[in-house]
Formats: structure tokens, C-alpha cells, sequence
């Protein structure tokens, strides 16, 4: 249940696999030497606390409401009309997928993590244009920051075999690297998101690391995935789509946190 | 199945979530060496070997049987009482949970993994009251090791909809950093063991990083928290339950190995 | 579905626990630069790439194929003969497993991840004799990466009680490191790969940390694994057997590539 991630300059551990943040501290209050101070807090207190919050959350979803782009951006729009993707939607999860249909008889899925890409850290800076040179320190720790996984699995429409990919993106130089690919008999085995297909997908041999394949095998991968749609565009795509969503998220959650505390 | 965790000064990769730890090496034999040695060890001599592991098991759970404290300890008993807290029994695993009702109907779970909280290095160098001052290296790592993860999980009695917590307890300052806040529309979503309910909450949205949202926002959930006992007390509390927990576990993992050597 | 894992001089983020790989950059061709190129793709197009996919496969297939070692290499078949073990197939999994009845009516299994042993990086090194001496951040590196998971599971035939044993393979010295120690009631509990089991045995107190066990119950669980046939022997089979089998593992690899790319 609980895993540890060790970072360089913070000491988070996260739970599960969710990525680890930083939060600000809790400020605890010493009840030791507060020792007057009621420990059982009375309906009064507890009902004020919640709704300060209830308050607090109402005015925050009034103003994401407020600015809240209900239509698709037009870039994200563009995107789907030029590529023939198309949104999967997936309320309530972090995991966003596009799919797209080959004249070759594929479908195409592409899924990544709306959190995960939208808190990049390095992205608002390519954004502004004014990111000052970083020192190598910095750099390295840019780098390790600035990489997203992307998921693509093609399933041949007409027997359901599919390889899925496993790809790391970087965000502002919208360019993608070959992790694995691994070929499933079908495309239940690849897809399906039941526990039981999860730890399945796990335990797979899953081909050597791509470095290690013949040169060519690598580039004519490449340039398969290059030709269903994985490309610059795409990276651009999901930078855009992932702040996008998110933000979609985050006002329902905003709204499903308020339901609670209301 | 396995996966690889990165640590600073050795070289350890703990299967699955598990926390990494060192370990003394096991002595190999190089048989090549020693040619002449019989590779398949008579029963009597595999019996020799058993019986030595279940005798100097013995000695220890006389040991420890001798030294243990049955009663809880005064320290948690009265946490206890003064809270409203009480514990939810759960021998044979790492998790301990307590549980609290407030004036406000809701119900309060606390979540914490008794071998990660009981395992915090600088604990006894606390306790003891005689740390040196530690290097600057040592204080980086110092920081690193002394989180443990905390899940609060509050429930509201009248809809069972709930909102979980994902803490990151400082044991040595008694303080707690907010992770992430999750609401769910069930108590089941958020509290259910399955393999199903775990892969599903990984899933979910678990709003924008904590440091992340407005400032009031974040004080407002951190009052609400400290109102329902997440405090500096609850962090003595769950250091020394955790001992607690940990020494009653230990004694039953030793009478369970000695059963098996037996 | 995703985790994030910090690695020292890449940026590499590998989805779920599969182990962390570099991979060459996939050169992503800037479309906005080349704005007359047709976004869609043609079927001859797409078919195009599959050929040159399926082709480099064919190639590749035909060469490991005979290069191919059939039979099982005289060290391995050896190995098998002198220490009673046997291999329990598992096609298509990254996981192998060995097992051998012992004297005293137990059932050894040993469980390793063949991918993650033969990509131990100084491996080869070894097997060269002509590795340079490294330099001391070569050597850390070295370290961390030079450890595999092994896990040792015993069941007692009688009553199908189990202890699981989680080690770390110190492949080029041959040794074995004892990362935890914990009984089951049942080799089911133990041994099952269902995704409920898997998070059972998560939960699951596993001990203390080893080094923290009496001096005298570490060396004499290590003398008991040993008799049971952990030494450097069964290192060096690893180490051999999971070349071989990840061989296998991926002329098949490149057989289901080539199936889906046909």
C-alpha cells in the first residue's frame, strides 16, 4: 500500500504510484502545551470548520466557473479535425485517451496522464519564452522532470492483436522515446484496466531494452509510429489537452469537495 | 512483480511496494572451491539446520515474550480516552487503523503502516535526547527517511460520501504535510482492500498538487483536519503505537517462523 | 497506472514497476515546419511501414533463429543434474522459476525477473575479464545497478506452510543478501499470482528489517537457506539461465512483432 520514492531535494514519499508532491506543512498545534484548550472539539466548532472551508471552495469554484473555457480550444479542435483523433472521455480520471482509425485497418490509443503532464514543471517556462539559462544542476534536474509517459496501443481491427508502446515524452522539445513495445494476442490483454489485467501485464515479457534492438528494427518503429500520429503535433496535442482537462477536473473536484464539506 | 528503487549510499531493489532495506550479506560458499563438498545434503543434515533456526527462534520468543508489555501502554490508553480514537484490530498486518466519531456525524479513519512509522531512523536518536548534530549529508538523508505516509480518510455518516487525505507525518516535529485531498462518493470507493479498489483509486483525479491551490484553501482543510485530531498529540500517538503494534507483530512473526522450523 | 522513478544521469520515467530503460530518441519530425507534408497518411503509405517493420523482423528473426542455442547449454542441464532442481516453464513471462524437493519433505521454489538479470549492466564486463577499474562514481553506479530480486519461496509438504524469503543477487560476486523473511499459513497465500494475492501479500507485516534480527537467527536462516541450495551456484545459474531464457523470450518477441506487422 505504501511505496517510497526517494527525491533529490525534498523528502516526500508517496503513497501508491502517484507521483510525490511537495505540500506545505500542516501547522500542528502543541496540545501539550496548549493543555487548557478543549481536546473534544464541539458540533459548533466542527460544523464552523467545515463550513470555512464549504465557503472557501464555493467562492474558488465561482471563479474557475468564471473563467472556465467551456468549448474545446480551438488548437484542440484543429488537432482532432487534421488528425482524425478523437477524445475518449474519462471524467473523473487522471488518464486521458484519444483514439484514431488507420486507413490501414488499425485503431490507434493513445493515453497519457493529465496530472502528470500538466505539472511538468519546466512547461510554463518554454511557455513564457523567458526561461533563463539554467544551471547544469538545474538542467539535470529539468530533464529528470520533464519527461511524461504515453501510452500507444494499435490493435488491428481485423484480427484484435495489438503491440503497445510504451513512450516517454518531453514536453518542450516535443519529442517522444521508445520504452517497449509489446506485442498482445489481443486487444482485451492490452487494454482492459481490471486488476487482474494490470498485474497480467506486469508479469509479460515485454522485449528487450529498445536500445539494445538492431538499429533498424529501432528506426522502422520509429517511423511506424511516426506514421500513425506520433509526432510533434502530438506532443504539442497533449501539453495543450492535459491543461485542458485537468482543469475540467479540477473544478469538479472543487465542486465534489464542496458537496462534502457543504 | 519486481520493481527497482534507487537509493543513495547502497545498492538495494526491493520487490514490489515493499520499503527497501539493508541487509547483511549472506555468506555464499563458493562450491567450486570447495569441490569435494556433497551437493545434496542428507536429511539429517537439512534437519540440523531447521532445528537450529527453531531453537534460537525459541530463545527469542522466550525473550521477548518475557519483555513484552501486555497492556497498552498508560501513553495510548489515555490518547484513547482524552480522543474518542480507538483501534480496529488488525493482526498480521502492516497497517493500523483507528477510528474516531465526531459531534458532527462523521467518522474518522486513520491509516499507517506500523514497520515504515516504527523504522524511522532518527526516532530513538530523538528519544534518547543525545543526537549529535548531524552533518549536512546526514540531515539531507536525516529529512529523506523521517516521512511516513498517514491516510485520513473522513466519512460522512448521513451519505457515507467521504474525502481522503494522503499525509506525509514528520514523526520528529509531530507535523503533517498535505499530499493530495480526495472526495469520493462512497465510503467503500475510498476504504475498500481490493485489488480492484486499489487499481481504481490510482486512477482517479486527486486534485492539483496541495501547494498548488489558494492559500486559504489550503489553511481552511488544514483547520478542518487539526479539528478532527490531526495534530501533534496524534503524531506522539501513532509513534509509539506504531512500536506498540510492531513489537506484538514481531512476536507473532517469530512464533509463526518457529512453527514453520519446527 | 503510472509511477515515477529517479534516476541518477537519465530522465526516464517507466510506467508501473517495470524497470526504468534509456531509450534512443524517437526524431520526431517538426510538421509545422513542414507544413505542405499531408497530415493523413495514405494505406499504401501505412502499409509501407508495416512491410519495413515486418521486414527488419524477418531479418532479425532469421538471424537469432540460427544463431539459435536449442538444446539447453551443458552448464544449465549440469546444474539441474547435480542439484535436483527443475525449470518450471513460463512462456512469454519475464518471470522463471526453479524448483527441488528436498530431503526433509519441503518444495524450494526460486523466482527471478530474466530481464532484470541479464540487463545487469557490469555483467558483461565480467564475463569479458578485461572490465578497467572503474571510477568511484562508475563504482556506485555499478553497485546500485548490480542487484537483482530473487525470491526463495519453501513449502513444507506436510501441511503446505510456507516462508517467503525476498533476496538480493549480487550477480558478479555471486552472493546472496536477505532482504526479509515471512510465513504463510499456505503455499497458496505465498505463491498465488492473482492480483488479490499479490495485494494481500502486500499488506502483510514481513518482519523486521533482517539486519535488525538477533545475530544468531540472520546466520542461522542464512545457513538454512544455504543448505536448500542458495550459494553461488545458484547465482551463476541465474545468471546463465536468464541469458538463456530471455533469448527465448525474445525470438519469440520478435515472432509476435512480426505476426502483427505482416
Amino acid at each position: 500500500m505504501f511505496s517510497r520514492v526517494l527525491v533529490r531535494s525534498a523528502a516526500v514519499a508517496a503513497r501508491s504510484a502517484r507521483t510525490a508532491r511537495c505540500a506545505p506543512m500542516l501547522r500542528s498545534v502543541n496540545l501539550q502545551a496548549a493543555s487548557l484548550r478543549p481536546l473534544h472539539f464541539s458540533a459548533v466548532r466542527l460544523n464552523k470548520q467545515c463550513q470555512k472551508v464549504a465557503q472557501v471552495l464555493e467562492s474558488e469554484v465561482a471563479l474557475e466557473v468564471e473563467e472556465d473555457v467551456q468549448d474545446l480550444p480551438e488548437s484542440l479542435q484543429s488537432f482532432f479535425d487534421k488528425t482524425g483523433f478523437s477524445a475518449v472521455a474519462s471524467p473523473g480520471k487522471n488518464m486521458a485517451e484519444i483514439t484514431s482509425k488507420t486507413a490501414r485497418g488499425e485503431t490507434v490509443h493513445v493515453f497519457f496522464d493529465v496530472a502528470q503532464v500538466s505539472n511538468l514543471p519546466l512547461e510554463s517556462a518554454e511557455l513564457d519564452g523567458e526561461a533563463a539559462a539554467p544551471s547544469e544542476e538545474e538542467e539535470f534536474d529539468g530533464m529528470a522532470d520533464n519527461f511524461a509517459n504515453v501510452n500507444v496501443v494499435v490493435v488491428k481491427d481485423s484480427d484484435q492483436s495489438a503491440v503497445s508502446f510504451e513512450l516517454l515524452m518531453n514536453l518542450q522539445e516535443g519529442t517522444f522515446f521508445v520504452d517497449s513495445a509489446t506485442p498482445y494476442s489481443s486487444a482485451k490483454a492490452a487494454l482492459d484496466e481490471t486488476a487482474e489485467s494490470e498485474v497480467s501485464r506486469e508479469l509479460v515479457y515485454h522485449g528487450p531494452p529498445f536500445s539494445n534492438l538492431d538499429e533498424e528494427l529501432q528506426e522502422s518503429l520509429e517511423a511506424y509510429l511516426e506514421s500513425r500520429g506520433i509526432n510533434e503535433e502530438l506532443a504539442t496535442f497533449i501539453g495543450t489537452y492535459s491543461e485542458f482537462k485537468e482543469n475540467k477536473e479540477y473544478i469538479n473536484w472543487l465542486k465534489n469537495m464542496k458537496t462534502f464539506f457543504n
